[in-house]
This record gives structure tokens, C-alpha cells and sequence, in this order.
């Protein structure tokens, strides 16, 4: 029978990573079982730095940003050197199955340890929202918000002083949160690195929208397409147009959770742990379509999640 | 050919309409419409108080809380005088179709213009999100979010001062949003009018609570079940616990959008245009598993929408 | 020589307080001071609840809400007998001095220890701004903040309803509250303990502001006059207007302090500090025109607090 | 006597300027005159770019950032032509006297029209506060409370990986907005353009905050002191430390007022109005120790405005 589980956080911090933690500790005691909490992801639970979580533990840290389990990269645990690090201290501390929150550098550290026979499953935690399997991942709401709270006061000056901004949020791979925010912030143009900057396409928005009077622009970059300031540049060069440019950064991935946030995250931890107790393994949790589901961990690397192209259609509609 | 559309906004008033107002305006622009806004709801409409949108007129309202229509809720509308004042003015302004932004009162109205040929797609505006046919209303993820952020501000002061809080949010027939803030602000018991109030199940929560320590405690009750102060007085006559009440009141339905909502009326507003233009009409858009789709309008009323039986299992391992 | 102080808060919470207590902690350790952090005010004194607070059990604490000492209101603490046991737990704890952070109840307090030999210091820590000979009390700012943003909600339903809305926000003797949101909240009248109610004037003020074709107003009344719902119906009895009351509640308490409150507190706390090292004792740390100053406690309750009349008549001028 | 006044806002948009456009307005109503809004600051003046404001055009501005007048920095104003130009327009709008709005290069311009004989008063709005004379200006403490909050986000992350954070603020000339935020968001140090960076100081506070055991560490940089990348690469080149930078940018000007800056505001513009009815000219609104005094505009860049010892200190006592 299982008497205790394990939790750790591990790539980029996203909000709403402490509601899952809770909802994974408060769910096991539910089922009569302990929870411990690892450290700063696989480089933790490689040296056992774990520490019993009991409810009071995690009780006032639900709408904390970060998480409380601290978070890290880990490049020695993608060695068979590290992994065995990782069993003996699993042994050690009497774990019997491990519940892992992160993005998909996360999930296939878990599927190492899966294939080596531990029982684990995953939380989709990052506010890129780039894994494929589910349709929301725990952080993207928030992150969407706070860019788009950031890109309310820049239009405030924008519509003051009749300027162009350019609001680079984050996005290495993926476009979902500049599409979000794009729409809802009512951007002329948005650029993401799944399709090609069209440059093109972008002056004639913005010579169309000056024309009908309009004396402010938005455009939004993912960081994954080009720097905002490199967009500034060729923009510049090829139209003449002067910009002004606003790096969101880091405040993109902190802050409290949004409720959406919190109870997403609350569902998926409830659920994982619930899995852990029906024998499932090598799962992830996913939201797909409102529904808590399980899918294999591989699929979240396995083909590129799309966009939803109604959203891209909806920048050139509303945009103008 | 359709040349010129009219859109309203009826019932109680929420965030994101103004959204699903620039949606409709610019989608009907990008197909080279005019778009007629109507003022205060279906009096206006039988008053003909009525003028033309630009593309600029609604530049700058996306993110104000209201309805820059203003809204109403009409008796008059329900008579057949009123229906007939209403097709007067549908013709004097040249009207070929109408989109209409409210709850379920807002539908019977459409509903019966429909019967009457009037070619008419409804969107579902409210805070309440008891609108059967649709996963979401606009205006929901918002006044969640209101009432979420209010609830952590009470929890300071609960905690500060070891005390007991009642919170009443809003909802005369359904529970989803005290349900959905339970969840999120973890609270140790959700009192929804689709559930019979269990006194007995609440003061055990309360009294198990206590015995583990925890000082401070949050009950949510929606109002249609019963004031919070009367539930106050019946916990005090039952178990002598003695509770601080707050009534969130009318706070939960104001203020600008979340990018949730903002994004939910555009997709909502865009796809009522495009499908007056298909020849679509007496239905509503719905959001369903994350798509949007139409349905007929009599789903609204038909059977009521049922709560997530997960998110009322989750409040009680949550909350202990 | 001077080695251990003690900090402890008492009264009704405010936003900010914890900041006060990091200063405290942290200009202690910086003048090689340590400082013991008493638990629940006035009670926890007598009972001796009280621990060692080092410079990490201080950090992350200061954007909470709320007081990590809790709070209480002591009837024990008023009599002899509480007295006594305030100085044996004083002696057993080795305590040299005090800093009390509270309202003009816990000056009382203060002063009974002062007059018994007990070196202690004041800081201003309510959301109420009624302690006479301080400028401004900390938690005011955030408090009136609170209130501003629910305002700023309601205008939203109120102009999309062409509603008269009636907000009762805190204030038992002090209309310092009401009168601050009332100028940033554009109130057509505010109603304050301070100042008889003047119903002919306010109907005045509404029968203008609708002349003039204002469809929505709003009326600002401090607790101490008399209930919104009261107010509601002595309107409706006298002129017919019927409006729609909001009562802010407990929420105006919570949150996190403003930076306004987190650098106020910071500067109180470091001076408080500072003035029991250099011998004082009997005093509180006000803020007077901008600078940090000490007073006798007594002045606390010597005479009440002016509103400031430039402000009442701002409300005459903006709000038609 | 005076029948019409005119209002323009001139440099940088602050939030609150609507508040004090709106209080003008209102004031100017009160004592029967008409007010004329200027566009587009000094540039809208020597076009004639002008409107007539009534009491509704300004009802619902008090809580939108920018400013509905726009603003611009103009360089023809600064020459006899510009001048003669603003003139020709005063006296065909029949403008008796004018309300400038903005920091102390709008002083400039209002004070060479002062010189001309036109009869002008000057309120201070700027985020930077670095107007001599007057304790705060419009929009600082709303510019302030924007990167305070965008700091606490940033801290989440920080404790979540161990970070060292860099957060470049706004102010090229002044450190007034770097310190506040600084003392409030509870940085190690702070790096303002009024003192010399001392590169050894900063180290030795970092190697201490580590060396008392504190994971992640905050430094605040005011834009004209440095970059916060050249920071960044120095602080590597000199000590290792390796640390993320956040540039904060045009976000620090958005957003509606805070309840303080709106007070401020709306009690400037009121005194204003008051004053030109007075007589009054050639003088601006200051905010001295909390009462609202006027000074001669010379005074604005006469010295330098001093920053508070009193916080600097505070900076090495709460950072540690």
C-alpha cells in the first residue's frame, strides 16, 4: 500500500505551482498518506534535500508566486550517474511514487525515472503554455494577465504622446502568450516564432491604421522571434517608423496566481495524486477541453502544439 | 445583402461586454457592414435610441468595466406592444440583423423577435455563468477574479485576529461562482443554492478544523440561499461559533476585464457577425471544450446547468 | 546597556504593520539589539507568548497583510492585575523596552507600562488615521486605496444602470476615510461622524447633479453616521431617490500595504528604535508634515483629530 | 474679470493629470467661468488646437492614465516666433489666463509667457518628483506603487531560483522614484544619479547578505546612472556575481492614479483656479509638508531638489 509520496517543482517558476503543491499534500493526507517535498527540483532530489510537508505546511501559500519548493535546472541529472542518485534517495527516504510540476525538460527527467520503474506522474507548470497533451498550462492565465495589465499602462502613454510601442513578453519557442495578449490587448500585429515576420503585412497595418486617423499602434514580439529593439531597427529601415520599446521580463512570472490559475492547479494536484493511488504511471495531467484528463508523458514532446489560428485571425480583425 | 447590423446590451451589466461591443463593430467593418449601437437594452431598441459605431467609437472601451450601451431590464418588451415598438424601429433604422448581449431574460427576448422574423444571435453576458448551452459566460472569469482577490484580503485579517469569516457573494440561482471562489480561496465550506444547506456537515468541517490547529476559517455562501447574516445567526444558535460576515455586493460586477474575458467576448462577438452573415439565426454562441459553437437559443432555459461535482469534491479535501 | 527589545502589535490590523515589525527586527540587529516578537497583542504579553525574531524570520514578510504577531483587544490588560503580569513576563523575558504599534487603545496601554518604569515607544498602526498629533497613521493609505478601487467598480454597474450608489466604507468616530475616498472617488456627498448629516443638502446635490443630466451618483457614508441601509431608506422616505448600498467591509483592513504604508512603517519603525536607544520613553513616532517627530502618547487622546476642511469643500465642487 | 481660462499638459504624461484637468474644470465652473483645453501641450497652443471643456467632458477622466489633452515636447515654443504664435491664439480664444501642467521644462515655457503679460499658474505632474519647491509631485506616488508591485513579482521569482535581480528604474536626472521603491521593495542597495555608484559597497552588501545566508538580493538602479546591463556586466567583471536585469520602462508612467495622486491632483488644480481668480501669476502649486502653498515657477530649477538621508539610511539597515 502507499504510504508516502513525493513533490518537487523543477524548470521555470510558474504562479500557481504552490496551489498544486497543496493540492497534492492535502489530497494524500485526504488518502491517508504523506507527502514530501523535494528541493529545488532533481538537483534536490538528488542530494535528499526533502522535507516532510504536513498541512499546515502549505496552508497561506496558495497565492504566493514561485513555489516554496524552490526550482532548478539540473544538466548532471540527464546522466545515468545522477538518475542513480536520484533512486537511492528515493529508497532512503521510503518514497513510494513521485509527483513532478514543470514543463517538458521536466517530464522527461520523470520519464527517465519512470523507465527505471518509479512511479510518477506530471503537472503541466509553465506559463509558455507549450505542452503539448493539454490545452492550459498552471501559470499561462496569470502570465497573460500581468502582460496584459503591463500593456493597458503602456496605452495609456501610447495614446498621450501618439506613439508606436513594441511590447516584447516572453516566448522562446512558443507564441501563445503574445498571441493571448495580442488579442486582448488589441495589438495591430503579433509576431511568434511559429510563423515568419511578415514585415510586409505589418507596415501596411500600421500605414492603414494611420491612415483611418488612428495616432497609436501596438505591436507584441515573442523574445523567440527577434529582440523588440531589433524589431525597432527594421522597422525603422524599412518604413521609417519610429517605435518605442517595452521588455515585459521576469515580472511576466511572478505574482500571485489568478483564480483560473489556482483551481487549475488544484484539479491537476488532486488528480495527480488520485492517479498515483488507481496505479498510473508515466502520465501526465492535462486540461483538455475543461476536462482533467491522463495522456503519456511522451506525447508532451512528441509534436509541436498549434496555435489557434482563430486567434491570429481575430489580431487583423480587431487590430485596426 | 446585409449592410447594416445592431447590437444591445440587456440584463445585469458585466465585464467583457464592451469587448464582445469592438468585436462585433470591427468584424462587421472587416465584412463592410455598419453596426448600429442600441442604448439601455430593449427600451432603447423599442424607443429607437439607437446610433451609428465607428471603428473609433469604440477604440478605448475594451478595458472599461460596464456597458458603454448602458443596459436595462424592460417589462415592456415582454408584451406584444413592445415587440411590435421594436419592429417599428428594427425598420425605420434599416436593420438587418441583431446581436444581442445579455443572460438567459435577455435570450426569451431575442427568442420571441426571432419568431416574429427577425434574424438575431445572442452572446452570453453574465457574471452568474448560468447559462445552459455554454461552458462560460463573459463576464464570469472576472468576477471571480473580484471576488478572489476581495477573499484573500479578508484572510489577512482572519488570520491576524484568529476569526471565522462568511463570505456572500452573488447568485440568486446558481452556485458557480461561490463554488468557483471556495475552490480558489479555500475555503472550508461552499453553501450553493442548488445544494440543501447542511449545518451539520458544516459545523463538523469547522470543529475538525480547530481540533488540527487551524485558527481561522472562510465559509462561502452564494445569496440565493440565504443572507449571511442569517447563516451567521444560525451557526451562533447551533454551535456557538461566532462568525464575521462580509457581502461582496455589487464590487463583483464591475471593473475592466481579465484577458480572459477580454479574449471570450472577442471570439464570441466575432463569430456572432460572421454567422448573421452565413444566415444564421435564433442561436447562441456557446464556448464549448474551448471551442466556440453555436446552439439554439431555447438550450438556455431548457434544463438548468449543472456544477462541476469535481470542484465540490475539491472544497472539502481543500479546505481542512 | 540595552540588549533585547520587544515589538508587539494590538488593536484592529493594518496593512503595513508587518513592515513596521521587520524595521524594528532589523534596526535592532543593525545597533547589535535583539528583539523579541510578542504574539497577540496585550494578551500574549501577560501570558508570555513571545519568540526571538531573527533577521530571516522577518524576510518576505513585508507585503502581507495583516500582523505575523496576530492582534487581540485585552480587558485583562486594563485591570492591575494584567498590569503585573506584563512586567514579570518583561522581567522573565529580560526585556529593556517595548515598541507598541497600534491605535489610540494601545497608546493606553503603552502609557500604564510607561508609568510603571517600562521604557516604550509608540507607532501609529491603523487604517482609521484617528490618532491625534500624527499626520497620517500607517495602513491609512492602503485602506483608502482599497476603497478607491471598489469605488472605481461600482461606477462601472452605477453609469451602466444610471444607478445612485451609497458606499458605508469603515470609520466608528473618524470620517478621515470617507472624506479621502470621497474627493478621489468623485462623491456627490460625503457623510462623516465629524459633521452633522445635512439630508436637505445632500438631496440638493442629487436634484442638481440629475438637473444637469448626471445619470449616476454616489454618496460616501462613514459607519459612525449611521448604516448605508439606513441612509437608504431615510432618502427614499424623504425625496423617492432609490439607491443601491454597498457596505466594503472587512476587505478595507487586508492586503498588501501600499508602498506609501511599506516606506512610512519602514521609517516609524527605524525611529522608534532609534529613540529608545538614545533614552526616550512616553512617546509615539509621528509623522508631521513629512518628517518623523516624537510626541507624548497622551496627545494620542488629548483632543480628537481635525478633518481637513479643504478637502470637505473639494467634495462640494467636483462631485456635481 | 475673468470670464475664460485655458488648461494644457506639456513633457512627460503622468497619471493624475486628468484628475487635476478635471478639478480645473470643475472649479472654474464653481465660480462661473468657462475652461478652453489645449491640445497636445505648447504645441496645441501656438496651433489654436483648442476646445471648449464642460463639466461632462471631464466626468469618467479621473481614473485613466495619460492624459486626454495629450502632451508633447515642443521645440519651436522655446523662440520668439513660438511665443508670438501662443499669443495670437490667447487672445483670438479669448483666454483670460492659463493652468500649465508638467515638470520644470513646462515652467520654462510658462514662464516666459509670464514675462509676455500673460497671466499663468503651474501644477507640478511628473513621475520623476524632481520639481523644486514642492515636497511631491502628480503622478509620482502612482509611478512609484507601479514598480513597487512590478518588484514583488520579480522577488517571487527571484526566491524561487536564488537570483540576484537588477531592476532599472526611471529617473535620468533624479533618484527619487529609485529610493522609494528601494526602501519599499527591500533592496541591498540603491544607485542613484545624486551619489557616486560605489562599486566596493555594493560587493561587500551582497557578500554579506550571502554570507548571512540570504539566497537572492535585489539592487535598484535609477536609468541615469547606468544601464542595468552595464550593471550587470560590471558587477560580473568586478566580484562574478552573475545577475538578471529588469528594465522596467514606459510601464512606471501608465496606469490610473493612485487614490493619493488624484487627491493631489484634484486639490492643485482646485488651488489653481483659485489662485488666477486671486490675481495670482507666474507662480506654481506646491505640496509643502501637506498643505498646498504657492512659489514662484523661478524656484523649480533654481537648486536641486535634495533627496531624504533619512531613506538612504534605511536602505543599508532593512536590505541586509
Amino acid at each position: 500500500m502507499m504510504k508516502r509520496i513525493a513533490v518537487l517543482t523543477s524548470g521555470g517558476d510558474a504562479p500557481g505551482m504552490n496551489a498544486a503543491i497543496r493540492a497534492v499534500v492535502r489530497t494524500a493526507l485526504f488518502h491517508g498518506m504523506e507527502t514530501v517535498g523535494v528541493m529545488r527540483g532533481y538537483d534536490g532530489l538528488m542530494e535528499g534535500d526533502c522535507r516532510i510537508l504536513e498541512s499546515a505546511s502549505v496552508g497561506g501559500i496558495v497565492h504566493r508566486g514561485g513555489t516554496i519548493l524552490r526550482t532548478s535546472r539540473s544538466d548532471r541529472f540527464k546522466t545515468e550517474d545522477g538518475l542513480r542518485a536520484a533512486l537511492v534517495q528515493l529508497e532512503d527516504w521510503k518514497i513510494d511514487a513521485l509527483v513532478v510540476i514543470g514543463g517538458d525538460g521536466t517530464y522527461r527527467g520523470a520519464h527517465a525515472l519512470g523507465a527505471l520503474g518509479v512511479q510518477v506522474i506530471g503537472i503541466p507548470g509553465t506559463i509558455d503554455n507549450d505542452v503539448t497533451g493539454t490545452d492550459v498550462t498552471i501559470g499561462f492565465d496569470t502570465a497573460v494577465n500581468t502582460a496584459f495589465q503591463a500593456i493597458q499602462k503602456l496605452r495609456d502613454t501610447a495614446s498621450s504622446h501618439d506613439r508606436l510601442f513594441i511590447v516584447e513578453v516572453m516566448g522562446r519557442e512558443a507564441g501563445f502568450l503574445a498571441l493571448e495578449v495580442a488579442v486582448s490587448g488589441g495589438a495591430e500585429y503579433v509576431a511568434v516564432p511559429e510563423i515568419p515576420l511578415d514585415m510586409e503585412k505589418l507596415c501596411e497595418h500600421l500605414h492603414y491604421s494611420r491612415k483611418r486617423g488612428k495616432t497609436h499602434s501596438l505591436i507584441v514580439i515573442a523574445e523567440g522571434v527577434m529582440s523588440g529593439a531589433d524589431l525597432k531597427n527594421r522597422l525603422q529601415d524599412t518604413s521609417g517608423y519610429d517605435a518605442k520599446v517595452t521588455v515585459l521580463g521576469y515580472i511576466q512570472r511572478g505574482g500571485g496566481p489568478t483564480s483560473f490559475d489556482t483551481v487549475l492547479a488544484s484539479r491537476m494536484g488532486g488528480l495527480a495524486v488520485e492517479s498515483l493511488l488507481k496505479g498510473e504511471s508515466g502520465k501526465m495531467v492535462c486540461s483538455v477541453g475543461g476536462r482533467m484528463v491522463l495522456r503519456p508523458l511522451e506525447e508532451a514532446w512528441g509534436t509541436r502544439k498549434p496555435l489557434n489560428p482563430e486567434l491570429l485571425a481575430l489580431v487583423d480583425i480587431l487590430g485596426v
